[in-house]
């Protein structure tokens, strides 16, 4: 809804593709290029930036100014999960709670990030055999779906199955079934804090998974459907007031024809909460002394 | 929870049974034969009655006195929904919310108590080919899946696949995959009103899919749990105030040191809400006029 | 995301006003014209449309050719609830089920459409007093609550309580307390079928409700959320083939760099699924024979 | 339902009544005797065990040994949740992820273990002013409201209110006002891999609220109902087979009348897997190489 375009930080682990020829013939710039390359032909002038970011980089290319100019982040992790720092992951956890969208992508069901904001272990079956999976929506009204068919094949993938411990998915999108007669919960949606996450499970690295025209178009429809609650010009996330109320002296309460003449709520005076800090900033810690109101 | 055993009423359409010889070869006494003794199998004593009723009585075997003697029903049904009394619906509808639980099993998807429960078409895909079904737990420490496997097979079924038109269930417990592919949310927890739901698909009348123990002990555990709500001595249900506080006068508030003097909540007079009802009766309509109360 | 515009129909039972001149004081030309000016303000060109209907009208302003034009109904009724007739309840149900938006305002909870889709009495307490109602959001990051404050006052209002008898919503965003303690899930979200569904509570006929700028932007807001689900080109929609995936032969496992030289996916023929429906009527009814179809 | 009793650890920080007179004169014995005492008044003979344990224990009186042998364990925290042992809560988690209950009271929302399983800040507006608290059903058939009213008052509790920063729970039972006009999802029911979680925030150590009848009745009913999961003889438990389908070889696909002559699901041999861990060790991280099993 926003004029302004999303900016996507697309982040890929690149070490498989660095490591292993077989991969590095299927994704030749790393798996992070094609899945940016995706986003950018689905969103077009709807994304305003779309960046990638690798584990080798400086703080994994995550610094506390690229976050800040991050509506949307795309994860693809796996052999360095334990390595990722854990300033970094507080960073983007505390991010996505004021907002920021999350898309994660197969194998980055074990990151630190996911983990954390699931709460279990995030553990499934899984047996690498390049078999068919079956992708078959169940929630044909969401957004994630537009213009995907009703189901749709990826010929060869790694086998994830139930019981895939996660807290049950505030909306779940897709489930695939396997050669092997598994099922999975394939895309499934979440909220947390003010942000939305999904995670999306095909794309293992020696298949050509993000090449497939569905599963880029669900991608696509991923970052837009996390990236709608961008940061919002409120007092809960620019002024460190997370919970101020934002209703200014008075007004809340009007109508149109009978204006009201003294206000109804009083936010009462909040030591320590000076609306001074910066409109940009994202405070990192909620202010409790902040979280005392009185409705007169 | 409760001492006394729950009251069960197996409720079978019975008409395949009657007209189709193949059908018979396998439930010679009626599917719901079949189906109530597995859960007298399962629940012994736990249960004080296990009925059977069928499409041919009259009422369908679901008079008013049967229902208010009934905790738990389960419904099997495919031929006749149609033709399945509207009064008899109202009837069930109306238990339900007040606290019966209701096993809808496999074709009865379609049955007007369930569509009407759903609020939406509840169909879904399907194909009778006796495929292999293979029903995975999704949601491990539901009480529905106690003693069962984390999967299990059923070796030739009637294929039932996603889309199903559906709310999204309030807690997912199963799901299947097919030999040829698809997919199906084949164990579905819902709560409507005080009561619950429980939507399980295996079953089609061509196969012995009643007679497995894996299916029978997961009826019997849905049985259990969607019977945990029985019918509670609440002022909600018994005289007619569906809407006022079943707070005595002057003792909510209490606690062990300080008794109160002077009630707090006063429950005001309410016209037209006598309480002369008897007890055991369940209200038809809440009646709005008893919904007026006001906190002091 | 739909570059042409909303088509919006606000339906008002339009009585109040008629017969109660204390409400046409406050709503001279119907709550109707009133929400449809909030509407317009906030939506501007993303609504392409805008009408209103009310209940006096010839099948009370919904016929067939207006709701097959309209994208997002609001509704607002009360006292003719069980006039309404069921020949446009149920052609209005179907729409929601196939992805037009419903957002259903204050007394609508009664109404029989609010009822089909929830499968509940959707009966609440409630008291006329003309009390404060403190709205809170309690799911900040969602759409729906987009520029508004985190609570907002309505001075006078008729007082909706708990318990309220709807399944639990797919998201809850707002709850409100009354001058007398009660609380009320006044904001509530859900999904049945492709269509999305908002219940907003507040707008007694005998408060300037409507009028007021935060309850204006709720609905607004709510009519986009709502609205976010359009009819997609889909043959399950176009076409009767509720059912057909949409996969074209051969294309649909196919990756950029590896296309296929045979489909893995077929639709078998379906007798009596004949694609010649026009692309523009919206099947009435699923056909359970399209439902049949064989992954090969 | 299983005929065992429940055994419940009762966690208490200890800290406001050694420190503070004014909350020694309502509990003189600590707050959590007070828990244990409503707990063993109305579980009886449903609980075998009502242990407590203190932040001052060694290892917080929650040793390895101890969480062994607890199906349900409370918490009530606040000065401490800092200095609360990582490890301790480390052990936690995992315990409730296999299927231990958690009941968390109070300002217990800020603490590590609930925290580390919502994956939010948790974090909450509050003001300590003695008021009163409404504490309404919203969720009429969930057991946690078995033999309650349909509401009851708490005549002084500091204020919690929205929002709330949790995930949406699960299953929402209570939302309370206060007298500031207020409101806060007071009982807040969750899942989280096989164990149940419910959140109740009445119980500031200033104010009585544990000598409450209807406070010690909701503790008492949350502990049943989030203990319904207890240990299941499972491999997935048991043996380290975490996600080893436990059927055994060809009887799982048995119907009574029809012996199978093949089994249809096999486990393959799974290296390290072995099940001699004894049956009553609960693996402490589930292991993948474990995690690939193939159908036949």
């Amino acid at each position: 809804m926003d004029k302004a375009g999303l900016r996507v930080t697309v982040w890929g682990e690149n070490l498989h593709e660095q490591q292993d020829p077989a991969v590095r013939a299927i994704y030749p710039d790393g798996m992070h290029t094609t899945i940016a390359a995706g986003i950018r032909q689905h969103l077009g002038a709807d994304a305003s930036v779309v960046r990638t970011a690798t584990f080798d980089q400086p703080q994994h290319g995550l610094s506390e100014a690229i976050l800040a100019e991050t509506d949307v982040l795309t994860w693809w992790g796996h052999k360095a999960h334990n390595r990722v720092d854990d300033g970094v992951v507080e960073r983007i956890h505390e991010r996505i709670l004021l907002g920021m969208g999350l898309v994660v992508l197969h194998s980055g069901h074990e990151s630190k990030i996911f983990r954390r904001l699931m709460g279990t272990t995030c553990v499934l079956r899984w047996r690498e055999a390049g078999e068919r999976e079956v992708v078959w929506t169940v929630s044909p009204g969401h957004p994630i779906t537009r213009g995907l068919p009703e189901v749709f094949i990826i010929p060869e993938q790694e086998m994830y199955g139930e019981h895939f411990d996660i807290p049950q998915p505030d909306e779940l999108v897709f489930i695939s079934s396997f050669s092997g007669g598994e099922v999975f919960r394939s895309g499934c949606a979440f909220r947390r804090g003010r942000g939305r996450i999904f995670y999306f499970s095909p794309g293992h690295e020696t298949h050509p998974v993000y090449h497939q025209p569905e599963v880029r178009l669900v991608i696509a429809n991923a970052v837009r459907w996390v990236g709608t609650v961008s940061f919002q010009p409120s007092s809960r996330i620019n002024g460190g007031h997370l919970f101020r109320p934002r209703i200014a002296e008075g007004h809340s309460h009007t109508n149109e024809n009978n204006p009201p003449t003294t206000p109804t709520l009083i936010a009462a005076p909040v030591p320590n909460c000076s609306p001074s800090t910066p409109p940009s900033r994202i405070p990192s810690v909620p202010d409790a002394a902040c979280a005392t109101v009185r409705l007169a």
